[in-house]
């Protein structure tokens, strides 16, 4: 009954923004785009319709209004990015299937299985430290995944049975959040970055490795101490201490004896997906072809079987809503709707002192990200609108781009599908759409407030 | 070990395809596909590979040899046939576990169940009747094969406990490939038919729906009474006579009671997608996102529930491997490959009596299906350069084209790719990709024969 009332509250609104007037800047398709996109979000948050479901429904008005065509509507389907995730997925089954996942989660484990905070903080060090050297934060997440998957089954925390808030919720959490902040540290660490660094060089901010590093250690190490704090306190994992964990590790560690043949497979193919991964933007290289290739060797070694995909429908799942909220993202940008709303609020700024000025750009840069599904779309369609409306009202264009760029990759979780990287973590049944909702914004905003507290004095002192 | 051997082998066989010498009317990269194509194809046929692993490794291979661009080799995956049949798959899923299936099943086995055989008749019947109203064979079988999954399992055949073989695989393969003869026997059964007598009109054949049908009837007729008997007798079920089963099914029937609540709906969802499906090419609505929303609506009722999708991995496999071949085999066409094999045959005709040159052309046109992925782009590349080739060497073009254009429907399952109304039936597990090249170069040759010698004397007697 409730859910009745939810879903015709949620058409109600969808209908009364598509036939609000609009302004005219606004094409009718980008409007009428805007208010299904904002309709599917809303029906996510409200619980109205499950994320598959809402995306369906999404899709489909569109296409049948004329919004969008066919196969416009269906290109997200052939993403490499999208297929990147499902190949992801799949890899990672064949490396807990294999065994390796287990290894590497006990050799884990029994350094700081401790308590579930420390494993937390072990799991976002890691990334921290491989991240300047792979510049895919969607590859990154196909590297940690399985292993923090293994982790939690290791646990006995497994959404199947219905324990997956046990451990595996708040550890797939810290970490997928946590590469927003791997992300946010290193220049090379995200492939929005550099790219976003050109940019600000139109601004007269010249930013390198090294200024990126100096700038971002301060406050992303605040973050980094700070959030996953605050998710073991409001995303509480039921086991805190497990003093016994690591003896036990090392014993289960023992038992399993030498590597097998599925193992030592994997762990081969697991390393030229870091290699080639890591690469990839040296030598050119598709990454999605690599994870096809890695995946296509698991199946030959049959150490992943043709057969043990028919459970791995949640893969497909996945694909589709994400596949459809990509396309629709992307579709109101291309259709300058991002760049109208940038504009309108460069020409709202002007009113006010530079610092609440400074604040409320950052602030808003942020806040639109609940209209896009990737972090490089949102930094190019926005990044450039909002420094010029930073320079307009005097205010340092450095500081300023570096508050956007780290925003860039902090934002990457204030909806499930804020970054592709989210994806794996979400499809693992750990984390529900609406915990991200929820959860995210929470930790967004207490970004937000670490940079722009830490982030903007540290900047003045040291560049 | 003999795998082993079979994979180097195959291997081999690529390698020296790909450093042949090659005509020069045909570019290094459609050879180099043309290569990776066949070799794919032979891995799947000789089991060397599994077609999921031997697809992956082709794009693979397609893509780091410079062969394909990665957003070419992806491109399958937004192709709208392709989604169409991943949402038909899941669709299937919804139609047996709401029970519809069930009911729909035993009012057939009722009527009908007697014998195995009995059951394959009528399921081609069914198909004949519902055809010429139907202008999408991959639509159909959409609607066909829930219906024979549920009869299936009713019978207690099923592919998760290893009997298949029981009844399931006959039904399955009777009606797959008897869509082949539904959509041969109407003009308006398929869509490449009336697209294809346009193309025949330019070499002064005139064929409408009436002509077809005169035409058709007698030969396909034949084909669809022997076709049956022919698996029965080489892909035979192990229950062949169930005297009883009428009668079980109409004690079933009667448990079963009224209609609940999930059959409704999924009934009201059929009707729909018929209806729609049916009207497709009148209205101009695409059949994929009918399939989506129909999908969508039987998500929101939980008829089909989200993690239902867990176990349907064997969809996402499916699409995978389709996809694949799918791209390869157009990029293939698109590159004039397909163009060039079409001119060498037209050249190398003119040598030959006017009989054989006819049985040549249409018997090369069948063999050629080999390297298609989609009966609509082999009937576009081949039909006008072979109707050529007869008007040349003095050929009437009427049956000739006749020939062709059935040909065109009956060769959908000379391979498990060859037409994309056969990938339900073959990601059911029922039927296994290797049993098609197999018992389908059988059926395809036998309706070579049947077509040839009773097809050509009757369009001159009744034409």
């Amino acid at each position: 009954m409730i859910l009745m009332v939810k879903r015709i509250a949620i058409i109600t609104v969808g209908l009364v923004i598509w036939f609000s007037p609009h302004p005219v800047e606004i094409s009718d398709p980008a409007w009428q785009l805007f208010a299904i996109f904002v309709t599917t979000i809303f029906a996510v948050i409200t619980g109205a319709f499950n994320i598959l479901v809402a995306s369906i429904f999404g899709m489909v008005t569109a296409v049948l209004t004329g919004t969008l065509i066919p196969s416009t509507a269906f290109s997200g389907f052939s993403n490499d990015i999208v297929l990147l995730i499902v190949m992801a997925f799949l890899i990672a089954k064949a490396v807990v299937k294999s065994g390796l996942g287990k290894r590497i989660a006990l050799l884990i484990i029994r350094k700081y299985g401790r308590t579930s905070l420390g494993l937390g903080y072990s799991l976002i060090a890691t990334d921290m430290i491989i991240a300047p050297a792979f510049p895919s934060n969607t590859a990154r997440s196909g590297l940690l995944f399985p292993i923090i998957y293994s982790i939690s089954i290791e646990n006995g925390s497994n959404p199947d049975d219905g324990s997956e808030r046990k451990l595996g919720s708040f550890l797939m959490f810290t970490s997928m959040f946590g590469i927003g902040l791997s992300s946010a540290m290193w220049l090379t660490a995200m492939a929005a970055n550099p790219a976003g660094a050109e940019i600000a060089k139109a601004y007269g901010v010249d930013i390198g490795f090294g200024t990126w590093i100096l700038a971002s250690a301060f406050p992303t190490i605040i973050a980094a101490v700070i959030i996953p704090w605050v998710i073991y306190k409001i995303y509480p994992p039921d086991i805190k201490l497990t003093p016994e964990a690591p003896v036990l590790a090392s014993t289960e560690l023992k038992k399993m004896g030498k590597m097998g043949r599925d193992e030592i497979i994997t762990a081969s193919v697991f390393v030229m997906l870091v290699v080639f991964w890591g690469l990839s933007d040296i030598i050119d290289i598709n990454k999605t072809i690599i994870a096809f290739l890695g995946f296509g060797l698991l199946l030959a070694t049959k150490v992943f079987r043709v057969k043990d995909i028919k459970k791995e429908g949640e893969a497909l799942s996945t694909m589709i809503w994400f596949s459809i909220l990509y396309i629709m993202s992307s579709q109101l940008n291309e259709m300058k709707f991002m760049d109208y709303i940038g504009n309108i609020l460069a020409n709202q700024i002007e009113t006010f002192p530079t610092m609440v000025a400074f604040i409320i750009l950052v602030f808003v840069y942020v806040l639109l990200h609940y209209l896009f599904v990737s972090q490089t779309a949102h930094m190019l369609a926005l990044l450039g609108v909002f420094l010029g409306a930073g320079k307009s009202v005097g205010i340092d264009p450095t500081p300023l781009a570096l508050m956007l760029l780290f925003a860039t990759n902090y934002f990457s979780a204030i909806t499930p599908q804020g970054s592709s990287c989210n994806i794996l973590y979400i499809s693992s049944g750990y984390i529900t759409p609406n915990d991200v909702y929820r959860i995210g914004a929470i930790l967004t905003f207490t970004c937000f407030a670490i940079y722009m507290i830490f982030g903007i004095p540290w900047i003045s002192l040291v560049l």
